[in-house]
């Protein structure tokens, strides 16, 4: 008999979900749609139903428990979503024991970021540490710290929004409330938004100015490096901070790297001591889109070891 | 018979020591000069002599350990002082093992802010709470964070540097490589800085400033206002990657708290949405300097906890 787990990345457009063995292989996956059409009851339903229908894939086998990944803030004492721009009809609803109602077992539920970072710590490129700092460079910046081999949550579960620190004391204002947040420098948008300011073209996407860069455009370039050196400034910080011996970079523009990541180097050199004077590493994450879900599988096992 | 441990202080210019019983009383207290001038055995010796001389008082009591906080980077694992503008005569010094030695018993070595932070934990503001984060104001700005009731070290025990953290991206130069590090614009060097630049006179120090705010001189309250606003852009930033519940301020500026701290706050407020939604504090240190000895002396009887 085979101990696994079930790790769930619950997106405002896809629902995934891997059974998972204690030794870190994909038993099974599952994936498709997240339909929020129905209402919270419905969306509640279809999550437990394909939970449901891992679980009958590993008839036999020893369930350890649930781990779902959400986008969004979460109260870990209520296993509540508190805020989420993808799943607002999940928002202020009990997801975590709404979920174990229908399934009969114990859920954990992690926001996305953490679990990424959970999961390349586990299985990923921070296998060998017990402190890492992820983020995931997509549509925003996510973060997940890493801290003793745990997510660290902070009181109300709310750390790691390292997407919101200051890089531009008078930058453009974000939605968060501040301005010149490091997602408005170095996310997904912040590269589109300079694009079109460099008159490179109307509507271009991220990956759009990635191939552009690909053709060696220089002003496509340049909007890389602008957004490398952004990064690196909040990684110079990050680094100051915490000393943790791995700082990790995810998401969706993890293959402009040689474009970004030459500023983001030159920045981190001048910025941090503590780089200067240490080994630390600052490298591309491994598990691309599993990540999420190893780490949300992880998390039952890791209660149980504790 | 009282078990005790006993906690040193070692700046530059002042040896502190004292011998704390484990329900935080302190029962004996010795202070003086850091007498640098006859080399390193002669100030090691010095150290280790005093703190015989605190033993001695507290014959027949049970000593749990030695615990010393000192200016500057630790590599924790070899209890090395690697980096100390205060004191550079002990750089490379292996002072744990030596102290040791002389001492016939084990010692702890950690950064004084790290030991302040302790320190504050264990008796001071931050007696209720488990996570916290301290920044001392002083000539320059020292940060030392708790986490789970411990010092974060990082991987070599560099962690904390919040003082360098950028908070104008092409701000003034740093001695540590950086342009516009938060020691740049809100430590009491600063301070005096702007209160220069401002035009309010020569060679003012941070307490004259604080003298002309307190008769009402509008420069002066502005330089506080704008010290405070910086410090305000760090805490928001530590709030967002922390979710702490507390973050204590302490140090030589500390008294000039009604002139940065509406400035600070309103930074916090308008740059944190972490800081809006939780009840976050921002509150002032308690112990003084005191802080750093109670750290010190709590660091033996926490690894014997452990």
């Amino acid at each position: 008999m085979v101990r696994y787990s079930i790790g769930v990345d619950l997106g405002g457009t896809n629902l995934r979900a891997a059974a998972i063995s204690e030794s870190g292989e994909i038993l099974e996956k599952i994936s498709g749609k997240t339909d929020l059409s129905g209402g919270r009851d419905a969306v509640l339903d279809d999550i437990a139903g394909r939970i449901l229908e891992l679980r009958e894939r590993l008839e036999g086998q020893e369930l350890a428990g649930v781990g779902i990944g959400v986008p969004g803030f979460i109260r870990m004492a209520e296993g509540v979503i508190v805020g989420s721009n993808n799943l607002p009809e999940l928002e202020g609803v009990p997801v975590r024991d709404e979920i174990g109602r229908r399934l009969g077992s114990a859920v954990i539920l992690e926001n996305d970021a953490n679990a990424a970072a959970l999961g390349e710590k586990w299985m990923g490129a921070g296998r060998d540490v017990e402190d890492l700092v992820l983020l995931t460079l997509g549509t925003g910046i996510g973060g997940g710290i890493i801290c003793g081999g745990r997510v660290l949550h902070g009181f109300v579960g709310m750390a790691g929004e390292i997407g919101h620190i200051t890089i531009v004391p008078n930058g453009n204002p974000c939605g968060c409330g501040n301005h010149g947040c490091l997602e408005k420098h170095a996310s997904a948008t912040a590269v589109e938004a300079m694009a079109y300011l460099m008159g490179l073209g109307e509507g271009l996407s991220a990956k759009d100015v990635f191939e552009l860069a690909e053709k060696g455009e220089p002003l496509a370039r340049a909007a890389f490096a602008r957004m490398g050196a952004a990064l690196g400034q909040a990684l110079a910080a990050l680094i100051n901070i915490f000393n943790f011996p791995l700082y990790l970079l995810s998401g969706g523009l993890l293959p402009a790297w040689d474009y970004f990541a030459p500023a983001m180097f030159a920045e981190i050199e001048t910025r941090s001591f503590t780089w200067r004077h240490t080994k630390t590493r600052v490298e591309r994450a491994i598990l691309g889109n599993e990540a999420g879900l190893y780490g949300a599988a992880y998390l039952p096992f890791q209660l149980l070891k504790s």
